[in-house]
């Protein structure tokens, strides 16, 4: 049972220093600390303990440091920045692991994009060794990339030439859609075990700078100091505290039926409708408490629970509670303490749009499917209203972007590509719907009547968990992100699903593959059969 | 040894009608014809050999019958429009051929909506029974889609509830990016193995419209005369003639080194300027037969060399004559034959972008790396120029966007993406460079001396010859396709990755999978873990 909670004080692997407006990220993974036996995290490789680590401290700071403007990602090895993952946890887990650990870590390098982007925190890669693989992807993933030249420290991706699988957590789509490489030298370097050091890396875009030992430190404290300067956020910040039992976020398991029911509590009594009020509340603010169980019970349904395949969605609470938050979120929406909460909301969504499980989502009379909590029915692969049963769903000015999907659109719009014009009917002077509404805007999939209720979702789960889990991942996968594509999109859609076929390739993890024989006195031997 | 030439009196599964501006194009598999042993084509359900024909047939419309403005797709069966590809053929092919198999049915279909959308042809599948999996992806492909309303027959993708695979032939994609059926309304579709007859079909968008059997002929013949009315091209075409030796293709396999030399040979003598002196060559202007035999080559090369892991382009002839005929096309590409050479050179460069084998181009003295010929440079994941040789590379118009990739970019600007205005500098006053100014404007990758040349590309083809073909598949597909997505990458990127994944997972294709027992009277059985 992997447990996704941890704190500072608790971290095996990570340094977190806060210091005015500069964080400083140092890794110094502790290699004997792994999240399973029979590896060790040499040369700060990482596995998933090490992530959770990271992903942790972003989110810490956009909560608790309000003010950091500039955040330096390094390492307190010597001559090492990050050796990537690690190799030898790769080729002990299971294919289903595998899958779920880069999705993780590719969550968490767009987490730190998410941040630069929309809270405008600038992310230094100061690296005072080699990055390789995942290392480098690290850094890839932060605005700015420094590199020590000593002589010997290098950015590489070797995943390639040496374990014949490809850099899976975003290296080969940032190289040529972040940083914009030309395609023929993202082709040399992703080739390349050995990589590129200072000024060819330089020349060819990989990093920004290079500065020699000596004057590394300098280097990187002066444009830290360039950057940190147009930081207008004070703090204080607020504490997210350890989430332990849930307070608004019900997960029942169905283990022997291969499904959970996964109900989302709306807002309890009276709700703050100040920023004073909102920062005093902190984390059990409800958007936020019940936004972080929802995202905490998403990655345990993925990592601890595989054989769950289906998660009926449902929300229960008064409309109206849910309503006045989303106005409150939106009327202050431009306070850095609302802003962090509705990003870390539009966060857990995309989990939710990112997890390969079916989703259902089942509306009857006293749930609260509206504003921001109709989002989660706007994700699920189909929906289920009860007819003539007093049920309502509803918008709000939540649903008009702040929440957006991978693809850069919201869900009305990923909905209503055929008629856009529907998504401004359902804005029209008329925001809650009963069933039949719902049903005639197309907002719903469909509305059983009473006699009906039960037979339907109880016939309609037990054919969706008899379905290949393999084949509905890749649907959804496809039905879920029409439209535009992102860069995110890419790296989910695209880079995961090659990753995931080669992690299946016996020329990766076969008895003769390279995944499987690195390191060992054995070599791989390759069908070299192209397809 | 596949052979993918072929000719309207040598198929044995479609007719190919032409009436005026009508061409009827009808599907009457033939199931003992088969391109293998082990399986028959029952209710025209189709392999690669059913396939080809109908690439064939597109393409020799659009040569040979210019005057034609609408194509119904139809079937001679009674009851079945097309079952789609033959599962047992799939079951009982190598990964290797299923993804082949694949990517050829896809370029058929993407060649579909080429010829609608740059031609302006327009496509009518006319459903005279059911459509189901590959069968309703042809129709999907088709600018329209009518179904006969017999109290029977559907439309359906049955492939996710029935097989444990993908609709792999774009199907997903194009129903929620093509027809824009609504998310949830896709899902239900797709995994609904009886699939949506008329009324409902029309609904969701699946279909245009639906017409009782006595109608139905009626209703074909009505929407085809408005359709037929816009097109304005007169004949005559001019004939496809078999391919036979290759006059400027040579393709040399090194099958030890697991490496192929593809030189193309530039025109010879004096070319045509006038478009009457085009059409009076016909099918033996250089840039018809050249990228004729250089579509062939690449397709023989996938199917037939599966060892073959790294292609070595080269270029031999007249810089001169290359430019010249790169002058004459763009002077007259609004005559519909000139339109159509150029529509498939595009097509045939787009084939190579999407062959999953390494491609190096190799400039040395006597190359006519120039206009449509720098194209084959531009789509190599890396070029090698000898330096100080004379040998030289220009641009010409065709490289402005004549010869789109997939992406809807042109391989410059995919090539410049960080620098957009060094396309601007190639298009400068000087359009030849040698290959220091080569380097300098960064057209190429690498510019070795006499001294390293021999050395330096025996090492490249050496190393790359080495590496997993796995991982260097994933690569490329990654790497190739920077910037903006369209229906095509999507199809090619995000749903054939998605499909080869599956393809190797034991749920489908393992002694329990779903795809292996398909008709037999074993049962498949799931690993149920979700990845």
């Amino acid at each position: 049972m992997i447990n996704f909670q941890t704190t500072p004080n608790e971290y095996k692997h990570w340094k977190l220093e806060i210091s005015g407006s500069l964080a400083t990220l140092s890794m110094d993974v502790q290699e004997d600390h792994t999240l399973a036996d029979g590896y060790k995290l040499k040369l700060n490789s990482y596995d998933l303990g090490v992530d959770m680590e990271l992903a942790d401290a972003i989110q810490r700071i956009r909560f608790e440091h309000p003010q950091v403007a500039v955040v330096v990602v390094t390492s307190l090895k010597p001559r090492i920045f990050c050796a990537g993952a690690n190799i030898y946890m790769l080729g002990s887990s299971s294919h289903a692991f595998k899958v779920n650990f880069c999705k993780f870590t590719n969550e968490t390098r767009c987490a730190i994009e998410d941040d630069s982007k929309h809270s405008g925190r600038r992310y230094v890669a100061a690296l005072n060794g080699t990055a390789s693989g995942g290392g480098y992807e690290l850094a890839i993933a932060c605005d700015e990339i420094y590199l020590v030249d000593d002589g010997n420290s290098a950015v590489s991706l070797p995943e390639v030439p040496l374990l014949g699988v490809l850099p899976g957590t975003g290296g080969l789509t940032r190289l040529v859609d972040k940083r914009k490489v030309r395609r023929d030298r993202a082709d040399v370097f992703s080739t390349l075990a050995e990589g590129l050091k200072g000024k060819r890396a330089k020349e060819w875009g990989l990093i920004d700078d290079h500065f020699p030992t000596s004057k590394f430190q300098e280097g990187i404290d002066a444009r830290v100091q360039q950057l940190a300067t147009k930081r207008t956020v004070a703090g204080p910040g607020i504490k997210l505290n350890p989430l332990g039992d849930y307070k608004y976020v019900k997960l029942e398991l169905k283990r022997e039926q291969r499904y959970a029911d996964l109900t989302i509590h709306g807002p309890e009594g009276a709700q703050p409708t100040t920023v004073e009020e909102i920062h005093e509340l902190g984390d059990s603010y409800w958007p936020l408490l019940a936004y972080r169980e929802l995202d905490d019970a998403l990655l345990n349904l993925r990592v601890n629970e595989p054989e769950i395949g289906l998660v009926c969605v449902r929300t229960h609470g008064s409309i109206e509670s849910v309503l006045s938050v989303d106005q409150t979120l939106v009327a202050n929406r431009d306070h850095w303490l609302v802003r962090e909460i509705i990003l870390h909301m539009a966060r857990a969504l995309r989990r939710l749009d990112l997890t390969a499980k079916s989703f259902f989502a089942i509306v009857e009379p006293g749930s609260c499917f509206v504003g921001n909590l109709l989002e989660l029915l706007l994700a699920s692969d189909r929906s289920y209203m009860l007819m003539d049963s007093g049920a309502a769903i509803a918008v709000s000015e939540m649903n008009a972007g702040a929440l957006p999907m991978s693809n850069g659109l919201t869900r009305l719009h990923s909905r209503f590509l055929a008629e856009p014009a529907k998504v401004d009917d359902v804005f029209g002077h008329k925001k809650s719907f009963d069933t039949e509404e719902a049903e005639e805007l197309g907002l719903i999939t469909f509305a059983p009547d009473d006699l009906d209720w039960e037979d339907e979702i109880r016939v309609a789960i037990e054919e969706r968990t008899s379905l290949s889990p393999d084949a509905l991942t890749g649907m959804e996968a496809s039905l879920r992100f029409a439209g535009p594509e992102t860069m995110d999109t890419k790296i989910y859609g695209r880079l995961t699903a090659w990753q995931n076929w080669i992690f299946q390739r016996p020329n990766a993890v076969g008895p003769e593959g390279a995944l499987t024989n690195y390191g060992k006195p054995t070599q791989a031997h390759f069908d070299f059969k192209r397809t």
